[in-house]
């Protein structure tokens, strides 16, 4: 299996990584995909939203068929929605994929690659009001959505939370368990200050409180 | 101020990444250290432990005097410990830091480096036992353990909940809430299968099921 991993400048670091980290302890460890690619349009270095530079495995041109292609957010979005080899490189790689997936504000990205017409999806708070301006998405306030074969969560950190569900999915909930386990994902639930109360909150959250 | 976080080859890229993110949000956003810089031996790419490729900002020998380091863990920490010039990059550095931070086995170079000896310190659960044969170390099974200037963390995915706990106490509450609301970091609680409850689970998981 080979699972993509989308790249671009300015993506936020952590929409990527999270998911990475996750997928590559599962294929590393526990028989999960064995090719993980990070896929930019040539390959030079990205230079992403926090500073971290990173450099791509293949480009585009030379990317195989994925089995799987996940799409990090990021303010780097806003610029490669009219990116037409990106949006073109997303649309084709998905027609054959067995799922795709976002982070964050990547789901603008996979709309743009028309994958999410008449579908559910969601996106980090702060861009929920613009995903529904679309008009053609039925936006959902969780923390990870599946509709199908395409498969989105909230904001940043949320992949981590989004690739786990995945897993799960393709793999099973021992397969999940172990990647929890070997990356220790048992997260403090510790809520700093009161922005979590805020009304910009998602839904998802105030439930919740 | 300057925040500086130490790769090497085969270190576990959410160790770095999962910090990374929520000093750089603070750095970028809400008034957090201006400068965060990616150090290692050489200006080389550094290949992680699950595969990322990714490009310092700087080396060992041009590095600026730190206010912060971070050292993250994963596989590579094995061989890093009896890398004598990485070694001696902590222990110089610590001595006009604010404040050292460690995820994962990235204790074991805190400890190799000088700074635990008689301290309380954590790590990666499967690491804890490793931890306390060094026989000078008070090892706390914590997912976030300070002791004055010393940080550490258990593994992986828990150097996010260290980042978030050093900036609250850097830089209030608010600014920490700030931080978790931008990055969406509301985790899901759910757990995968069981291996949560097994013998080898840390001691702060045990007393939360």
């Amino acid at each position: 299996m080979k699972f993509g991993f989308l790249v671009f400048p300015d993506l936020e670091e952590l929409d990527l990584i999270g998911p990475w980290e996750m997928v590559g302890m599962w294929g590393k460890l526990f028989g999960g995909p064995e090719s993980r690619l990070i896929v930019a349009q040539s390959h030079d270095p990205i230079l992403c939203a926090r500073g971290l530079s990173l450099n791509p495995h293949t480009s585009f041109e030379q990317c195989p068929q994925l089995d799987f292609l996940l799409v990090p957010g990021g303010e780097g979005t806003r610029k490669e929605v009219d990116n037409p080899l990106l949006v073109r490189f997303v649309s084709e790689q998905a027609k054959h994929c067995s799922a795709v997936l976002s982070v964050c504000t990547g789901t603008f990205l996979l709309h743009k690659a028309g994958l999410l017409s008449g579908k559910k999806a969601t996106t980090h708070w702060n861009s929920l009001a613009r995903l529904k301006e679309l008009g053609d998405v039925t936006v959902v306030e969780e923390r990870v959505v599946r509709d199908g074969n395409i498969w989105s969560s909230s904001g940043v950190s949320a992949g981590i939370d989004l690739a786990l569900a995945f897993i799960a999915e393709i793999a099973g909930e021992k397969t999940a368990a172990k990647v929890q386990f070997g990356s220790e994902y048992y997260p403090s639930e510790k809520r700093y200050g009161t922005l979590h109360e805020s009304p910009m909150a998602p839904a998802y959250l105030k439930k919740r409180v």
